[in-house]
C-alpha cells in the first residue's frame, strides 16, 4: 500500500541534491520546509534567494508550492513541492504590510512566536502567557485575509487558544505531539488538541527525538498508538506528519535555534548541557525515505488504508487549499 | 532663584536652532532627547547621525553629553547638553550585542517597552502583563554591565515592578506621573512609585497635558502640590521633570508614535478619535523657556530652595553620574 499523497507538515534541513533524490525516490509529494527561525526581514529574503535559486538547480526534483492545486502539478510531474514557513514572525519584524509582501512571495505558514515571547505571542519556554497581544490580533486578521496559516508549534497554551479563537480561519500546529504522551514543552495539551480539532486545524506528528516518548528509542508502535488516539480526540481529517526532520546540520545550527542573538548565555532549549547538539533519529526515521515506515506502522496497528491516506498526505492537501487563498478570492 | 542646574528628563521635539536658542535662553543644561520610538537598528543609526550633524551645526548651543561629568562640561561652556534615549528597545532589534553597541554611540536610556507588547517587556496598552521576558532578562543584565539606563515609562505594571527588583542598578521612569493624581494608563501606581524611590531609581514628571489633571487646563498649583506628595511617598532626591514636551511635530508625527507599522488600523493611544492630533500645552508650560514658572510654582507652594534645584536638575546629575558607567570601570 503506497499512500496517493506524502505530504510532511515540517522538516528543516540543510538542502542539497541528495536529499531532494530522497524526496524523488520516496514519492513525497510536498514538505512544508523552514526559512526562517529567528532572521529578520532581509535576512529572509536572502533564504527566499536561496530557494529560488535550488528551484532553478534542480527543477528536475522540486518545484514551489503557493496552491493547494500546484500539490496536484507537483504529484503529476513526479516532483517534490516546497511551501515556505517561518517558525517565528521575526521577518515581518514590526510591519504588518510585510505580512502580504511575505505572502506574495510564497510564503505560507507562520509561526506567530518561537519559544520566547514575540510581539505577536508567547513561545512555550517563556514562564507565563499572556495571550495574543494587541500587534499579535492585528497580525492574525492580516494573516488571515491574505492566507498565511498561522501556526502555533512552538508558542505557549494561552496563545495557541486564542490564536485558534481569534483567527477566522483553521490555524496549524505543523510539528508536535501530545503532552499527554510526552510530557515536554513543546508538546500540545489535550485542551488546546480538541480546541484545534473542533476548529477545522491540523496537527502535524513530531518525530522529533525530544518531542518522543523515550525520545531516540520511541518504538514505533507507540508513536503509531499514540496517532491513533490523538485521531479519536481530534478527528481523523485533523491530523497529519510534521516530522522536524532536520538532516545534515552540524551543532551550530541548533545553538543557532536556540539561542538566536537574544542572550549571551547557553541556552538548551530542549536539549540539556549534557546533551546539548542534535538528538540521535529514531532508528526507523532518518530520512524522507523512511515514510513508509510510518505507513506501515499506523497500517500495523489497525488503521484503515483511507485513514492512512488522510494522515500521509491528504489531510494536509485539503488543508493548503482551503487555507492558501486569500479570502476574497 | 534660578536653579543651577535644569534638567529634562524627556522631550522630542521637531528639533531646529529655534529650540537649541530657547534651551540657551533658559540655561537649560542637558535633555534626554528621544531618538527612536519604533524605529529598528539601521533607522536609528540615521537618527544618529542627524543628531551628530546639529552637534555640528549648532556646536555654539549643544552639546552631547555621554557622563555625568560631561553635563558640568555643558554648564560651564553654557551649552545645553543632549542625551539620547530611546522609547523603546526597537533599535535593538533582537540582538543583545547591539546595546553595546548603542552605548558606545552615546545612547543612556532605553524603554523596554512602548505601549505594546515588546520582546522585552509588557506595555501599558496592553491587556495583560507577564512580566520581564527572558530576553528582557538577559537584557536588562547587558544594560546595567554597559550603563544603559532602563526607563519603564510605557511600561505596564508587573513588568516595570520585575524591572525594578531584577536591575542591578536603580531604573529610571523619565516621564509619566501618579496614577492616583490622574488615572491614564500611562501613569504609575503608587505601588511602582514607592519601589522605584526604595531602589534608588528616579521619576520625571510629565508636563504632557494627558498625564495631567485636567490635561490642557491643569494649574500649576495642581501641579506643584502633585510634585510635594510624591516627593514624600517616593523621597526628594529621586524624582525631577520629564517633561514629555513635544514641540512643532504636525499630527503625522503622533499617529506614528501611536500607531507605527503595527497596525492597519487608527490606534487613538492617550488621544481619541474626537481629538486624535497633539493636546495643547498647559498655559504654563510650552518651551523650554517656561521650566522657570515650575521652578516658581513650587516655590510657590513652600518648597524650599534646596529642594527645587534637587527637583529641576540636581537630582538627574547625579542619577546621571551614578548611571551613564559601566559596572567595571
Amino acid at each position: 500500500m503506497k499512500p496517493p499523497y506524502v505530504i510532511d507538515g515540517l522538516q528543516y534541513a540543510n538542502w542539497d541534491r541528495t536529499i531532494f533524490e530522497e524526496m524523488h525516490r520516496a514519492g513525497v509529494t510536498a514538505v512544508h520546509v523552514t526559512i526562517a527561525y529567528w532572521e529578520n526581514c532581509r535576512e529572509t529574503l536572502s533564504n527566499i534567494g536561496q530557494w529560488n535559486r535550488r528551484f532553478e538547480q534542480h527543477a528536475d526534483l522540486i518545484m514551489p508550492i503557493r496552491t493547494g492545486a500546484d500539490v496536484e502539478c507537483a504529484k503529476a510531474e513526479n516532483k517534490a513541492g516546497i511551501v515556505f514557513g517561518f517558525q517565528n514572525c521575526s521577518p515581518i519584524e514590526d510591519d504588518i504590510d510585510l505580512i502580504q509582501t511575505f505572502h506574495d512571495l510564497g510564503v505560507r505558514f507562520m509561526q506567530l512566536s518561537y519559544n520566547n515571547q514575540s510581539l505577536l505571542a508567547t513561545g512555550c519556554y517563556e514562564s507565563d502567557d499572556p495571550g495574543i497581544t494587541r500587534f499579535g490580533k492585528q497580525a492574525i486578521r492580516e494573516m488571515n485575509r491574505v492566507g498565511l496559516v498561522i501556526d502555533m508549534s512552538h508558542s505557549a497554551e494561552r496563545s495557541t487558544l486564542e490564536a485558534v479563537e481569534i483567527s477566522e480561519r483553521p490555524i496549524a500546529i505543523t510539528h508536535a505531539n501530545p503532552h499527554s504522551w510526552a510530557p515536554v514543552l513543546r508538546n500540545k495539551s489535550d485542551i488546546v488538541l480538541k480546541a484545534l480539532g473542533e476548529s477545522g486545524g491540523m496537527l502535524g506528528f513530531s518525530l522529533y527525538p525530544l518531542h518522543l516518548k523515550d525520545h531516540s528509542r520511541c518504538r514505533i508502535e507507540d508513536f503509531c498508538q499514540m496517532v491513533a488516539h490523538t485521531a479519536e480526540l481530534m478527528g481523523v481529517d485533523n491530523i497529519g506528519i510534521g516530522s522536524d526532520l532536520c538532516q545534515g546540520h552540524d551543532d551550530s545550527v541548533v545553538t543557532w535555534m536556540r539561542t538566536g542573538r537574544w542572550s549571551k548565555e547557553i541556552d538548551y532549549g530542549e536539549g540539556s548541557k549534557a546533551d546539548a547538539g542534535w538528538p540521535d533519529p529514531v532508528p526507523w526515521f532518518g530520512s524522507n525515505l523512511d515514510f513508509n515506515n510510518v505507513a506501515s506502522g499506523l497500517l500495523d496497528i489497525g488503521l484503515s488504508d483511507a485513514d492512512v491516506n488522510k494522515i500521509m498526505g491528504e489531510n494536509w492537501l485539503n488543508f493548503f487549499k482551503r487555507s492558501f487563498g486569500s479570502l476574497s478570492g
